[in-house]
């Protein structure tokens, strides 16, 4: 399986309709399993699916360190299969009925969203205070990811996510039609060589929701920049945090919505 | 709460930095109870938490006919508190333990596509061979929808669904930080009305994702247009319930996935 699939469709356009083969982007479920017990299925375009495993392990909680993951295994052996066990480290163990992927972090404590914000605190790294970079260079590490979204380029229907050192090295960039598992490939390709991943640009191709946030703060990224909005409780999120989140990253301008001392102004 | 919330916010522009009051899409928590016990909770966009509720627990299949749900009652009796109580009505009874969100739905038989189009299928009211509609009824419906979107036009960051007779007559728009949220309101509007929704075209804001195409089956709907592409596993389940998708509808052309005795061509 690929991260496109071909489709015979029918284009209707002013020069009339053209029976084509399009590439649409590739949504197939993916099962993860902890000591065979189904911890989550998740809706993603299949590659990388290793690193989805890792990075969803860590940004959701179930694993605190990338080394409490020893390997992530396709069942039956089959690659592309659609079904992976976490095969934890020795002397690691983990109650899998914990995770079992479900939403209720904050319904112990009420729900609002001071309660989910305190939720990710609790998991969540001091982020770092820098870097400091301007925001025209978030636009060139914009572009530059664009440039790299060879999916979306043949589909229209992908989300990326990328990180960048802050001299604007491409550390990865992982695409997905979900945008949170495009972030969590990506945290999962970066989290094999260090965690937490320190002082590292992220930038995503759509909105800024809370969960972005979430496994952002949770990575230790402390600087994240979106293409478009971000939504009210992502930026109470990154408030709190101290993460600073810039939105509608585009030539010509920029929302800074927290945390200003990161992002410095410069010829746009 | 509302659907937008003040934040002040720094605006980087060839002008120059501004500080100024931005208004961002309102995302905070939801949760929803039956019989006392949490069953989902969701972020959302606050506004119609009742018509969600009700959308949701259809589309879910946590009912299955929206005379089985009696009330959404506000818990604590505050409006907007966001938690709900879904009252059944009288006579019928769930167990709210088999409905606890989660994604387990295809685990039973395997992961993989076809497992999950089976899943929809069990869950999906034939659909009405109707209505026939033309690709430019359908930009046009779209445009209709883009003139609607209030708090897209105030944030730059919701989504939207709609739903149109096939004379064009708008039966309701809903907006959401989350495409499947907006979805459901609008399921949840209609549904009061009628059941399953009979011959109407559906519009969103964004991708056609396979979650979206489910609900739109699960609700009957037979014609289901999008902005943005859709995914592979979409147009398989679509194509397998005989429900037309088109994708990338905007001016001048169109891509229709599935089922083309719904959609004729005209002057574009």
């Amino acid at each position: 399986m690929s991260i496109s699939s071909p489709r015979p469709i029918r284009r209707f356009s002013r020069s009339g309709i053209e029976e084509v083969e399009d590439l649409l982007p590739t949504e197939e479920p993916v099962e993860f399993r902890l000591q065979g017990v189904p911890i989550a299925v998740l809706m993603r375009t299949p590659g990388h699916d290793r690193e989805l495993a890792r990075g969803f392990a860590l940004t959701e909680g179930i694993i605190l360190n990338p080394t409490e993951l020893a390997e992530v295994q396709a069942l039956a052996g089959v690659e592309g299969s659609g079904r992976y066990e976490l095969v934890l480290a020795e002397g690691i163990s983990i109650d899998p009925e914990r995770f079992r992927r479900n939403l209720y972090s904050t319904s112990s404590c009420g729900v609002c969203g001071k309660a989910s914000i305190d939720a990710v605190r609790v998991a969540s790294p001091p982020l770092p205070s820098g870097p400091v970079v301007s925001v025209g260079f978030l636009q060139e590490l914009m572009e530059e990811m664009a440039s790299l979204q060879t999916g979306f380029a043949d589909t229209g229907g992908l989300h990326a996510a990328a990180a960048f050192t802050p001299e604007g090295e491409l550390l990865g960039v992982r695409e997905d039609v979900g945008r949170h598992n495009a972030m969590d490939k990506l945290v999962g390709r970066l989290a094999a060589r260090r965690w937490p991943l320190g002082e590292v640009v992220v930038t995503v191709s759509g909105r800024v929701s809370f969960e972005l946030v979430q496994k952002a703060a949770v990575a230790g990224v402390s600087v994240l920049a979106g293409v478009s909005a971000a939504s009210s409780l992502a930026v109470d999120l990154a408030d709190e945090l101290g993460m600073t989140v810039v939105g509608f990253v585009r030539p010509g301008g920029s929302n800074l919505y927290t945390h200003p001392h990161r992002l410095t102004s410069d010829e746009l």
